[in-house]
């Protein structure tokens, strides 16, 4: 073997582990987000009940979007960094990405239903902070998005030419859904922390525990969302196009 | 002249022209994020006054953070993607970004001087909700990229090599800053509202008309951050690096 073939081997072996130690690191992440999401309604706001009605309906809203418009989101995003996807058929790495997308979007269309619900039986109205409307905004973009990319990626009858034609806008989309889903949980966690802490002995602007935890949850949501970027956008990591992969991957060649 | 030539020529005419159009309607967008932040402010909060007390301090702050940390940051962020940049000497481009970008972070720093102020005089506290951690957050890394910016790619003691091993990272970042500035805009637009409109006659949920223009605003602010990152992603838009010009600059390549 030349010393060219085992230097780019040492790369491609240097690059692996360097995606895996992210890729753990933001599977941790994720984890975290949800479980503190967890303990904040559990621990502050009496637990959950499936029941229709009360209040500890609405306390499945926060972990639904974080775990379904946030995390499962990402891991749907990421299945093609995954360097086991760089070899062999794409259909069945298709066919997970996929999936993963609709348990998200059940996780987050579930997480709109508990909060319709909670609304109508609380008779408050429903879609009128600027959280909501951009959540809706952004759900009603994840459901094209999901639709869009079954039609024209899973499905046979669509030529190649189209497929690299739309690519890109899928990709564009995937990343600005992520974007608005993260926005959106950033401003609903701090207008249920606005209305839950608005006593006088304990408001908001006192920092009390559950302000620090919640705030920090939120800080937490936006550093995975960073770091999915970051896997996102690392060249080395992305799926070789036919062909390449035996010409020598181009290694953490560019983040743009 | 080639038929490959006049092609080749045509695409390039049509990538400007498509740049200008999105350029237009990007500074039009922009324009409009920041005019209605001034007529939110002077119609439904009474206008602005630099006195270091009132309530009419206060009303700068989402005007300077819009205008400053997104609007004037996106201008700065897109010097390269100017047609006129990407031939001759690269330097009045690099102090034309470096100067706008020190213009936004003026302005984000007088956004961050109102608030304080108004909160001294008001005695309340400062930095206590996740909108003000994540803006906060989001100013030191605005400062530090800055300052990074300058003495890596500014300076003249900096090596090629050092300078290209770090541009992809102060790209990411640059990227970054306006996700979490558009965030925390978003974010912050919302807690005003839940603070103007807590009266039982006008509540935020009864969707008065200042609601309906302030999350319009909102969203606008969120359409203009993506136009942003569709230009910036446009791979025919970006400078071309030393000696690709003249070969035939790819043209609308991909969106990733």
């Amino acid at each position: 073997m030349c010393d060219l073939c085992c230097f780019q081997g040492r790369l491609v072996r240097m690059a692996v582990g360097w995606f895996y130690l992210s890729f753990y690191a933001l599977s941790l992440l994720g984890l975290m987000c949800v479980i503190l999401t967890v303990y904040w309604m559990q621990l502050w706001h009496g637990g959950f009940a499936w029941d229709g009605t009360s209040r500890l309906m609405f306390n499945y809203h926060p972990v639904f979007m974080v775990a379904g418009s946030v995390v499962v989101y990402s891991a749907a995003s990421l299945v093609y960094r995954l360097p086991q996807s760089w070899v062999g058929p794409k259909l069945p790495w298709k066919i997970g990405h996929a999936v993963l997308h609709l348990l998200a979007f059940i996780l987050t269309v579930l997480g709109l239903v508990v909060v319709f619900q909670f609304h109508n039986h609380e008779n408050t109205v429903s879609l009128y902070s600027l959280h909501s409307w951009l959540g809706i905004v952004t759900v009603f973009l994840f459901a094209c998005q999901w639709f869009l990319g079954f039609v024209v990626f899973l499905l046979p009858w669509v030529s190649v030419w189209l497929r690299s034609l739309l690519k890109p806008i899928h990709v564009f989309f995937g990343a600005v859904i992520l974007f608005l889903s993260i926005a959106s949980v950033i401003s609903g966690i701090n207008e249920k922390l606005f209305f839950s802490l608005n006593n006088n002995t304990q408001p908001y602007s006192s920092l009390p525990s559950e302000a620090v935890f919640a705030n920090g949850t939120g800080m937490l949501v936006v550093a995975f969302g960073l770091l999915v970027l970051y896997i996102l956008l690392v060249s080395s990591w992305k799926r070789p196009e036919p062909g390449i992969l035996s010409e020598g991957q181009p290694l953490l060649r560019d983040g743009e």
